[in-house]
């Protein structure tokens, strides 16, 4: 029988039996698929069962709702219990929980923005929580709305690093609209987690990053309902809600048992399951909506007349102070562009932005990991987010920009420092594979200039770019060789040098570009005449341009980049051309081959063979000189 | 004037002199270098001044003595001062000293083992902690030998989860020979840290994760003197002594001054800075040496016959379980093998190998950073480690694979749930950049098999090889289609059909060898005859046998990979295809271009482009058919 509940009228009689509901749909939806997580959903069922009937404000038909709550499930495989809160919500038909894990269903194994309830993708643990970090920034700074974020932990996750984060940047920033519900079940996948039952331990950890913290019985509603009540009273810090649970709760042959983790119910035991649960109950729960909706409180888009910087050709500027100058202009006319750095931003230059917009900049310090979520916390609420460091320390956040493309993500990394050209510091702050590793990622975008007036074009393009977009800068200066005028469309590539008499296509990016030049120039001497592509936009590639100076110059390519040889320019290359089986008859590959060390730009570059002199040498070797 | 010292003789009248010296030493070296972080040394003189003179035990002729205690700078930037102690030890001369950052030197930007008494790579920081984690468990639970542990740490990476992930392991494990010293001079890069000199709030924290603490002005010899002494007498539990300090500390237009992070003493300056600390000290350290070689405690290498398992062609198997079973295998005669694994052994199938070693089994839980981090510090000590997770996971990890391929460390890792044919778990499971992410890891070893002997003798081949070698392993279980006794080399392929006949060349790894066997099946029956490649090495790649076959079929071929496009197999082929120009008349690449949900894994295959169904369309497609 359908019973209806509400904020007003629900009461300690129904949370037990709507827990139950929670636990029976957990049950015949992983049952149904044959796969899911039922006992990691049941140990959470009245810590939702009370969240969704007096808490949580959300109007799950206005998902867009700025003044919405945000329920991020970060123990992602307790999807099961997600997906029938938003049948007990009213969202999801009964018909559609059972398609749960179906091919082309919305409700996949983890959730993800397929389901338009849902923030983000979860299912790597010890995620949630830092995205729900930066979506409480956004509360609390951006849109200075009262919306609360409310984010379901596993215990198994507590082992990440990236949850100390969290912890440690939800206290620096005061988000008391940050509530964390750690599900202490105890049992992980394969054994008890380190800390068991012992909540003090985790009472005193979060107390210690500046937390306020409330132990529970996890199963005893009262006990819930005060302790969520007396979260949202406490102001100044967050609140970690540390809930005593067991796994596979209300079913005797499940409870608190090991070797169960991931299992579904055997067809065979459901009805038993079902039986113990209590089957009967069909709540309908009537979820507060926030007060109103308050609309946007920003304006997305470019507001006014872009001014970018300017430099003259022939003038020398880092990309990365490029970057710096051109984040501050575009931000001028969009104030939904909001910036983030991993404490390095007077490297990678984006200081120019937090000292003139430093309501719109967020510190992450040596946090790449938070740095990553918070981004994409920030774009669930509609902002364009740029976070930048050195391109070698964005490998720390790969899991993150990883699953921020399943969560269909728009945000902006920034990588400074990139290849050997940085020289001194030597190889940990070399970036030597980002290129691949952000090529690897679906639907982005990866882009590397060699000048400051065509980085400034392609920041400007960032910030109206949808999924994940990756600019690669440089430490050094390097002459600008563009007008300011010029234009750089992502997925376009420059013709820096060409002729009829052309023997051969150089390809390079970056600093490469300059020692192609340097190589051109040395070879024009000799009476060589060869090509040079600037292919800026390395995904997407310009296809059509390679393939016609391919053409152009009998099927003779070098490319040449400041990167180890796998994933990058070269074999970005070699794809965009075998694509259209294109002719490519000889070709030289220039790459970072050995362990580079310290040492001045200039050297390293030698002794990476990619220097200007390299470069002339394999196009001599591809022409038998 | 030269002064010796050792052990027996210093007293506290040496340790400001000595601590002075080493702070001069960081001054001149980078001065001399142009670049290089000497306030970030001079924090730490005294710290270091007392250790090395009365407490490090280690013998620096003979830097491979297993009873060597172990020091690493997790603040790699302060290698002026970790090179100053060489002097100081007599190991490097002021000369070498001075060839500070130079091209060609040792003394790197940051430390790395071109250094003999470097241990590990550092400079990204974050991560000296959790790999001293990792040789602690060494010292503790493999060679049980009475070395410690000194790791020096800086306030800013305190923000990195990853030390989080170090502090709760180091206690779960009670690693009581590890001594972690927090150099808390309150300044970050761009500002002050999150926390300052709050030293109480890093001892409450480190408290609650189960460490002692002891708080010292560190600049106080005597108060070091006692907190060593104090860490050295605690047991059960490792110690953190947070020593508070000033960046600079010494030259008063240096210390505790913003905006002189990563600024070495300028030319003109730095007779000033010396004056002040006082330039005339030579001391020159009897660093203590350990009570004896003990000798290694444990033999490496194959001690007897290995005995893989076996299945025959027509079983079938995962190989993710091939994988488990082999490395028990490999167990029986490697007593140096070593495992662990993030918590998902019984999926990875790790289980197999803790169940029957679980001493030479660590359980890492769900802390992937943490779990390399342990591999390489296992490996200093001349281990052969495997750590597995779901090779989505190992994406957590990637800064500390980046770093363990500076560090030259040997270290195997196993990826399981490869790609979408994983199924209904869907995309946050699936590993889709594993490949691209792998094998731009700099001497990288990337193995994909498709067969469960396949995988038992790579697996087996792993546990000789150098650099970090990458198994990638897959969910279902797969047809065993190579008889036991088949070998593959590393750097091979299986030339699974061929005739005379052929007419495409069909190349795959892992799952797609299975739909491209039926897309071969299909093919014949329909008169075309495609030559297979089973790529199960990745890289290396058998370019040799990629070459052959593109010539013997017109140049036409087929790549089908469960990955992204970018970064795997395709490009792969490409690059060695294309450094011999070989002639790629027509080439069609099938991988996973559009994100996928839940489903069977045929059906994610299917959906993915690149079931059998699409591989025989490719292959018709490149013959117009």
């Amino acid at each position: 029988m359908t019973q209806q509940i509400n904020q007003e009228t629900v009461g300690v009689e129904h949370w037990h039996a709507l827990a139950q509901q929670l636990r029976v749909d957990s049950i015949r939806s992983s049952t149904g698929a044959g796969s899911g997580h039922p006992t990691s959903s049941m140990s959470a069922a009245e810590l939702m069962a009370v969240l969704l009937s007096k808490y949580l404000r959300y109007d799950f038909d206005n998902p867009e709702n700025p003044a919405n709550d945000h329920l991020i499930f970060s123990k992602g495989h307790a999807s099961p219990l997600l997906y029938s809160l938003y049948k007990a919500a009213g969202a999801i038909s009964d018909e559609e929980l059972l398609s749960y894990r179906e091919f082309g269903s919305r409700l996949q194994g983890h959730p993800t923005p397929a389901l338009p309830w849902v923030d983000v993708a979860t299912g790597s643990l010890g995620q949630g929580l830092p995205i729900g970090v930066g979506v409480a920034l956004a509360g609390k700074y951006l849109d200075k709305l009262p919306y609360r974020v409310w984010v379901l932990c596993g215990d198994s996750e507590m082992a990440e690093g990236s949850m100390w984060e969290a912890f440690q940047h939800a206290s620096f920033y005061k988000l008391d609209n940050l509530i964390a519900i750690l599900d202490m079940n105890r049992l992980g996948q394969t054994r008890e987690t380190m800390d068991g039952w012992h909540g003090d331990r985790y009472a005193a950890r979060a107390q210690a990053f500046g937390w306020h913290t409330i132990q529970i019985d996890g199963h005893d509603p009262e006990e819930i309902d005060r302790a969520y009540a007396e979260a949202l009273d406490h102001e100044d810090e967050p609140t970690l809600v540390i809930a005593k649970t067991k796994k596979g709760r209300g079913v005797s042959f499940l409870e608190d048992k090991d070797g169960l983790h991931g299992k579904p119910v055997k067809p065979e035991d459901e009805a038993r399951a079902l039986e113990e649960l209590g089957s009967d109950n069909n709540f309908i729960v009537e979820v507060q909506k926030p007060d109103s909706d308050p609309g946007e409180p920003f304006t997305s888009g470019f507001t006014g007349d872009l001014e970018l910087p300017r430099w003259e050709v022939g003038d020398s500027e880092a990309t990365r102070s490029a970057y710096g100058a051109a984040l501050k202009a575009v931000g001028a006319v969009r104030e939904d562009l909001i910036a983030m750095d991993g404490e390095v931003s007077n490297s990678t230059k984006s200081e120019e932005f937090a000292e003139e917009y430093p309501e719109r900049y967020f510190e992450m310090f040596i946090a790449e990991q938070q740095m990553i979520a918070a981004a994409v916390g920030i774009q669930v609420r509609g902002y364009a987010p740029f976070a930048s460091t050195f391109a070698a320390f964005l490998t720390r956040a790969y899991d993150f920009i990883r699953m921020a493309a399943i969560s269909g993500a728009n945000m902006r990394l920034c990588g400074s420092h990139a290849g050997v050209s940085i020289g001194e510091d030597g190889p940990s702050q070399m970036a030597l594979e980002d290129m691949a590793m952000m090529r690897a990622v679906h639907g982005s975008t990866v882009l590397h200039p060699c000048d400051a007036n065509q980085t400034a074009r392609l920041v400007a393009q960032m910030a109206d770019r949808e999924g994940i977009s990756f600019l690669r800068t440089l430490r050094p200066s390097t002459p600008v060789i563009y007008a300011p005028d010029e234009e750089f469309p992502i997925g376009g590539s420059k013709v820096v040098r060409s002729s009829d008499e052309d023997q051969v296509t150089v390809v390079a990016a970056g600093i490469t570009v300059h020692n192609a030049i340097q190589a051109c120039e040395k070879l024009q001497e000799e009476g060589i005449a060869a090509r040079l592509i600037d292919a800026y936009s390395i995904k997407p590639i310009d296809a059509d341009a390679l393939r016609e100076a391919a053409r152009a110059t009998g099927g003779r390519l070098v490319v040449a980049e400041d990167h180890w040889p796998e994933g990058g320019l070269g074999e970005a290359t070699l794809s965009a051309l075998e694509q259209d089986g294109t002719d490519v008859r000889a070709f030289e590959h220039l790459a970072v081959s050995v362990m580079p060390g310290s040492g001045s730009p200039a050297e390293l570059m030698d002794a990476a063979g990619i220097s200007a002199e390299h470069i002339a040498g394999a196009v001599r070797k591809l022409l038998n000189l």
